[in-house]
């Protein structure tokens, strides 16, 4: 049987969790705030697109360290924010053949899982999902829900492409791709403009955003853009036409971000806009309108620590 | 003697209108919110340099309508905020030999006054002050207080030159100036920045929003300065460094624009950031880090405007 760990399990790390219980494999989690809760009762995942089930991990784990056995795969779940070390996490679960699966956002955070685990299989993960954990142990999957996951630094592996299957049994669309980093760029696109733009609004949704400030979010996008290709990474020259369509149909949405924010959760504020405005540093190309959001970010996140 | 009638006798109104009655001219004034503290028991001012005195102006009136007699000056202190039409405003009071001075923020404010009253003086003014209205009636004057007038398109009449020396005379600095719209784009290298990141960062004050983010506020700052410079008013090199040296030796401050944020008033946007901009647009200069700010101010007031 196919051995699974999930760390942080919140609302996307319970659901995909679950959805490999129910595809079969044995499942454990490692959560640390709702440990009581999820200890006594489990998950109860109540998706829109696929129904309601209980999940029961194998193990209910607060620290890694606690988990017996060897894990086929790791599944990295936390948000990634300063001062979590993602590699010294998991570290002590991760064993000979483990495999190392994070679904995260942000760009530029595979370099330290490759180094931290060069022997190992480290498998990117990227999630386009909308769910939300309303209280401990209960996960609503509100729409989407497709993964796309593929090997550093790129390829599709035997193990990745098992994993992708039990995903896909379980009802939710998964594809392995050749180049995961372009994909994680890719997502970048989007969420450069509307993280940062949800909070520094005070609180907007997308659609209310996009239709005030078009030009502005495509001068983001495009951006991103000219990093990842810089980078090695060109995505498709009608990305940012495409972004802009489908936010424009989505349902009018509250970000990922803006939700941290008003539940006064640390935000990804570093992965999103840091870590692209540091590449683009590196590479040389020009990014003002990255810059002038990411040092408004860093502005309000320093009022917010602040002790008025 | 000298008739002065002050329209938007709020902090800086009634403070100037103030020391031009101390210096002997006869001031009425316009207000609305404090009509009817004020006509009882005219403006106190408590000024830190200068000392407390009253101020009880010839006529308190609620509409510039009601004025009585002639006005050698008008000075026009109203915040410009969309919706105010300053022009039709003022007009039922201006006569034949009426100087038009209006002591306000933004820039290329100037046209607008020009156009309405083809046939009068109109002064620029711009005052340098740290002063607040605490109650109806109540002003405090913090710090500073340093007016620079001029004559538009530019010059330095006999009437301004009077004026000024009023305002000398009662204890402020009062410089007439040649080129009054280069002094308005000076003000906005400090404002442009300043104003919109202590909002949009959610309630900084000055000296944090310099030490955190200095490399962010000088690029908004160089941006000004190069529109000021394509629109044939070039600054003086070292104003970049000057403003930041001067703001790390301020005392930390609130600046204007937080403070109408925080009373849920109209906010100065569209003259200090908006006016900026489309003037960047006009003569081809990329001002990407002012069009970022300005997108996030509309922003910010969108959600202000909207129902939650």
């Amino acid at each position: 049987m196919i051995k699974v760990l999930v760390v942080g399990a919140g609302a996307v790390g319970a659901f995909y969790g679950s959805l490999l219980a129910k595809a079969g494999a044995e499942v454990s989690v490692v959560c640390r705030s709702d440990y009581a809760e999820v200890k006594r009762h489990g998950f109860s995942i109540d998706s829109q697109p696929l129904g309601r089930w209980n999940f029961t991990p194998a193990q209910v784990l607060k620290d890694v360290a606690d988990f017996e056995g060897a894990a086929d795969y790791i599944l990295l779940c936390t948000k990634v924010v300063p001062g979590l070390d993602r590699a010294a996490l998991i570290a002590p679960a991760v064993a000979e053949n483990t495999a190392i699966v994070f679904i995260q956002n942000g760009v530029e955070i595979e370099q330290e899982m490759q180094d931290a685990f060069p022997d190992n299989e480290v498998i990117s993960g990227l999630a386009f999902i909308c769910c939300n954990r309303v209280s401990p142990g209960n996960i609503v999957h509100l729409a989407y829900g497709r993964l796309a996951l593929g090997n550093l630094p790129n390829g599709v592996s035997r193990k990745t492409a098992q994993l992708c299957e039990l995903f896909n049994q379980s009802g939710i669309k998964c594809n392995a791709g050749e180049n995961i980093v372009t994909g994680r760029w890719q997502k970048c696109v989007w969420n450069a403009p509307f993280n940062p733009l949800s909070v520094l609004s005070g609180g907007l949704l997308t659609l209310d955003i996009l239709q005030a400030q078009e030009v502005f979010v495509r001068g983001i996008m495009q951006e991103v853009c000219a990093i990842a290709a810089a980078c090695g990474h060109p995505l498709s020259e009608n990305t940012v036409n495409i972004n802009i369509e489908n936010t424009y149909a989505m349902p009018p949405y509250k970000t990922s971000m803006l939700l941290d924010y008003e539940n006064g959760q640390p935000m990804e504020t570093e992965v999103i806009l840091g870590n692209a405005v540091r590449a683009a540093q590196r590479v040389g190309i020009a990014v003002p309108h990255m810059e002038s959001v990411y040092a408004l970010m860093k502005l309000r996140e320093l009022k917010l620590g602040s002790p008025s």
